[in-house]
């Protein structure tokens, strides 16, 4: 009856390996500045496991304006909730410029993103309304629907058919309340790379009266020939009723935003508990955030060098008889078949003698016998870079396969975490 | 059955009167270096709104600390989550002096505070356990609750006796599902400045097997001798077994933490959903913190200045009859009567004639008939800026009791919104 007495016997799906995993597999250390080569445990890896897409971390222009807005304003300023006392001219403007580059009316800066998308789908929902979402959508929306006290239904990964029908579900649950519906998913999902079938989705719209709400985190910047995203990417950016991204992947930073017509917004600003009473975004992560988004959008070769990268690492990989899934945007993963113990032995393999740093994948997160890794290009990495992990995969995959890493003494390895949803 | 339609016809309790508010007394800009005097439309007032407890916002060595530690790393490193791939040696050294500063064995950084404490609430919480909670606690603590699939109950603001009738009744509920029962409060309540009875709910321990936990954002760095905070204070910092506190309000900036026994701290790092899915604290903020946290203990004349501010305010507030009700922290209400047009007016007043600008709250949030207005002391107001605002209050006080305030034409004058809980 002690509260933290299942700490004892339960620490949850990633903390039962933690000690083990801890420091390697989980929260490992990448030192040094953000890029291709960094140190981890004293040595120098290649990493693929930042969503540095178009290498704007330390882009000069970025670094400096970082650095000058961080003198001129330090951290605090502004104090307080954009409501309350912490709006600025500067993060209005930030607002404008967000807006219309993915082809809104308006849109609003959020401190962060993970409570920023949570508290956006708590404020639009009431209990007489009918969520529908992505099974494969990341943690930060589960926790939004989560909080909502109405009917939420699932449909599985990109499959519209069910969500066709869950959408006629939903109707009849709105038809007895007088609710409305708002379908979730996301641009680019961030484990295996697919697009959601946002223009499918769109075109349900003649036939169900629902609002969309699409995540487009991992699109923004990377995705459409501007870099506004997945919306732009299919040519249905109109179909999307809240355009949701966050600063943590192409912008390199915090902070989010959230884009719609005018009306939209302004019910946001004033009913979002997370921005109301919570403390602004610091005035440098908006000025770094202004700078960003002007190297987003005046500098297209960093997205074409970002694609130029995406291409080989996976054209050169499908060549080599990998299996990269359905990939459609920069996130590369790749399946191999094996248990965890040799995941656990493959994934050492390629950080101790290859010197390859990317994110692994075991069961349950994938099926029993898969393992998946997670690689994410960006526009810093080079052909060289490509090369020397395709290299590095063509090896370990031919010991895996020859069996290599099965073996005994798995209890003094790493063990790889069931992570998900990053 | 358009999910929109209800923006339309309802904007909110706070969005109600967002045309009139906006810009006043809704997301107002305050402008300039955060001091006492800052720029708000145009005109330098005397600012009682930011809880820059310590006046660490603007001190030089923080400053210094800030532009240096962002000249140094840029504002995106490091990237990915704690767990993944952004873990540094200088967050865990944090995490250290943190937790050896607050009197616990370990801390948990979090990348914000409000995310943060929702999601220890949620991590902590299986659905057979019960959660009993403080009435006036923060929007970050209900939002966590509202994750909460088990039993919750509520007693009164402060009411130790309700509390433990709602532990008698948890008690009941957990004998049978063999879950835990978590203890939430504050250790000062931002709006009234009432401090949680942590001794008094700590002596419950004896009689009841339950789990404390306390966010101190408003205590920590300006309460108890070291100002470690309100458990500091009252003495009972060891009955508290979830020690939580931001970096939004002494410590000028964002971030915050969680202190407890080490295999709490272990259960909460692989198990806080915001933490494990979003972005750690960029370095230069773990920086600034660590310089923050260096002044905070090395520095009492900031607490000494803060709290010699505060008696001044709060014992010239009293002298002149004011109801300042029940605050045993620098957080300083003002209770008087009136509607919420002579609120808004005397806000006006206070703000355009007097250069006094404070948080102002109306029903629905105090009863109907009452105003309450805010004032926020800081270790940078002077005893003239004290003086000036006592003089000020005593003047529109007296307008207030002699009905100048009342009148005509309020559907031209902005709106004091009902805001609570910041």
């Amino acid at each position: 009856m002690d509260l933290f007495k299942k700490i004892e016997t339960d620490k949850g799906p990633l903390g039962q390996h933690s000690d083990r995993a801890h420091g390697y597999f989980t929260f490992p250390k990448l030192e040094g500045e953000i890029a291709p080569r960094m140190q981890f445990n004293g040595k120098t890896v290649l990493t693929w496991s930042l969503n540095n897409y178009l290498g704007l971390a330390n882009h000069p222009e970025v670094r400096k304006a970082d650095a000058e807005a961080a003198a001129k304003w330090g951290l605090a300023y502004p104090m307080g909730s954009r409501m309350m006392t912490g709006n600025t001219t500067l993060h209005e403007e930030l607002e404008r410029r967000l807006a219309k580059f993915v082809g809104k009316e308006d849109a609003f800066l959020l401190n962060y993103g993970y409570q920023g998308i949570m508290s956006a789908i708590d404020a639009i929902l009431d209990r007489r309304d009918v969520v529908v979402y992505d099974s494969l959508s990341h943690a930060c929306i589960i926790d939004g629907v989560r909080l909502h006290m109405g009917k939420r239904f699932v449909f599985p990964h990109n499959n519209v058919e069910a969500l066709e029908k869950q959408l006629q579900r939903a109707m009849k649950i709105v038809e007895k309340t007088g609710g409305g519906i708002l379908v979730i998913t996301e641009g680019v999902f961030g484990m295996e790379g697919t697009q959601g079938k946002l223009k499918e989705i769109v075109a349900l719209k003649e036939k169900y009266p629902f609002r969309l709400m699409v995540d487009d985190a991992h699109g923004f910047g990377a995705m459409g020939a501007t870099g506004a995203g997945t919306g732009e990417e299919q040519g249905c950016q109109d179909g999307i009723d809240l355009y949701f991204a966050t600063f943590a992947k192409s912008m390199a930073a915090i902070g989010a935003f959230v884009a719609a017509d005018t009306p939209v917004i302004e019910y946001l600003k004033y009913n979002m508990r997370s921005q109301i009473f919570a403390k602004a975004l610091p005035m440098p992560l908006v000025e770094g955030a202004l700078k960003r988004l002007e190297l987003l959008q005046t500098k297209p070769e960093l997205r074409e060098k970002l694609w130029t990268i995406v291409r080989a690492l996976q054209s050169g990989l499908k060549d080599r008889g990998f299996n990269i899934g359905n990939t459609q945007s920069p996130v590369t993963p790749v399946f191999l078949q094996g248990g965890k113990d040799e995941a656990t032995r493959m994934a050492l393999d390629l950080r101790e003698n290859y010197g390859i740093f990317c994110s692994i994948v075991a069961y349950p997160v994938v099926p029993k016998g898969v393992i998946m890794f997670r690689l994410i290009p960006t526009a810093t990495h080079t052909l060289e870079d490509v090369e020397e992990t395709l290299r590095a995969f063509e090896e370990v995959g031919k010991k895996l396969k020859a069996g290599a890493y099965k073996g005994a003494h798995e209890n003094d390895l790493p063990v790889v975490p069931a992570l998900y949803n990053t």
